[in-house]
């Protein structure tokens, strides 16, 4: 979660001012609690829900069902809590969500057509990837992601182009930081990253060979926003040892290509 | 927008308590934001915004403001707002719309690489169909539907599977109020509507031939929840002249029932 240094916190709850009550902001606290959901806990109890959200029962009690009646919760049979149709239904006008991926549909199911292999579309969120679609073939190679789940940025394909094409201060900050390594085959060198993200700039492509899982390989192109600023990177995920790189990479930057100017031509 | 009769609305906003002032409670404030966008309207400025929301510019200003700074929101360079990538991940968690994507995506993918025809997944909320999923072939048939659109329930191939298997209420709720017709071929007829709800049940799929577009044909079955209970439908929509419902049939209802028993194996 991010931090609220900006909100007007005021000094005493009792001369809160509308919506800042006891220190935190009513809107603080209802996005707590849709925040405490995960895809490791998708559902919870209420007092699961006040803990994680770091509120009151009564306090969580009280907006969780606010949300409920709006359809931002949904509540089970068995009285837990879960992310509502509704919540969703609002959320699917997201431009970097569903927008792009209405753009980019027709492309990545042509790459699925013509390969069978996985399909990714991606953005960066801060200093992660968050992806935005996958296309995974049945007999495919095992990919850990998942659709609005996140990744770190230096060991996917996506991650690679999207870091390649991140302001410096967020370059800097990753580069500077631990690398944590997913598979032996991880780069955590900052000096070999520093190379990796060059070439990935000077080829137009990112590799990924077995630095997340060693036995898959990622090739990975540029999506370019109507600013020519780099929005979000597709690519495609193969078996390593079948991997021929450079025959990949011609096929994911056309489709990059595709979707970049279908993006383009209506409003992002 | 749904009525918040159930909210305790405070006499007078002087008066209110923790997150209830001036007669409409915050949380019912931040969430008329988030429902004031709209698939005709995903970006609006900040006076648009408090018009549709119903409140004024300094409190759409300020809830706004919170909601940017978790992520709820965007704003473009021009300083209109969008719906933001993070409310995309944290509904991504909804078990109805990406949860029930994931388990029929391996489903819906076959069914697309046998007819190259469009597929359609979709749920029941209130009186309408939600589209959860849609996989369009480049060369079929165009159909009116879009991911987290809504459609009426009499028309369509999938809502006549959800409006068969609906509560009597809200079946009986359809059948007495004048049912719209997108096409000459759309049944208003509510004994006519009862008899293909009546079929639907019986034959355990729903025919819409041109009952939203003249040329197309959908063909739909149920998928079942983990308490045996209909919870979502999948659809093949072909060009009609092309179309035979029942050799459609078999491989619609193999596919619903191959995303049932996904479904049922894990927490829906």
């Amino acid at each position: 979660m991010r931090h609220d240094d900006d909100l007007r916190v005021p000094v005493s709850g009792a001369q809160a001012g509308p919506g800042a009550v006891g220190g935190r902001s009513v809107t603080s606290k209802v996005l707590a609690l849709l925040a405490a959901f995960s895809s490791e806990s998708p559902e919870l109890t209420l007092s699961e829900l006040a803990r994680i959200a770091g509120l009151t029962l009564p306090t969580a009690h009280r907006r969780a069902m606010e949300l409920v009646q709006w359809g931002a919760l949904e509540r089970n049979p068995d009285g837990r809590f879960h992310i509502g149709l509704r919540l969703w239904e609002v959320a699917s006008l997201a431009p970097r969500g569903l927008g792009l991926r209405e753009a980019a549909m027709p492309f990545l199911e042509d790459l699925y057509e013509v390969t069978h292999e996985n399909v990714q579309l991606a953005v960066r969120e801060g200093l992660e990837v968050v992806y935005v679609e996958r296309i995974a073939g049945r007999n495919a190679v095992p990919v850990l992601t998942r659709v609005g789940g996140r990744f770190a940025l230096h060991a996917t394909g996506v991650g690679l182009v999207l870091l390649a094409h991140a302001p410096a201060e967020i370059q800097e900050e990753i580069l500077t930081t631990p690398l944590h390594g997913y598979s032996p085959k991880t780069v955590t060198s900052p000096v070999r990253l520093r190379q990796m993200l060059a070439a990935t700039r000077r080829d137009g492509y990112a590799v990924s060979d077995g630095q997340v899982t060693v036995d898959a390989l990622s090739v990975a192109a540029p999506i370019l926003g109507p600013r020519g600023d780099v929005v979000a990177a597709v690519s495609l995920v193969v078996r390593a040892d079948s991997a021929q790189p450079s025959a990949l990479a011609p096929l994911v930057k056309t489709s990059a290509r595709g979707i970049s100017r279908t993006l383009n031509n209506r409003p992002l």
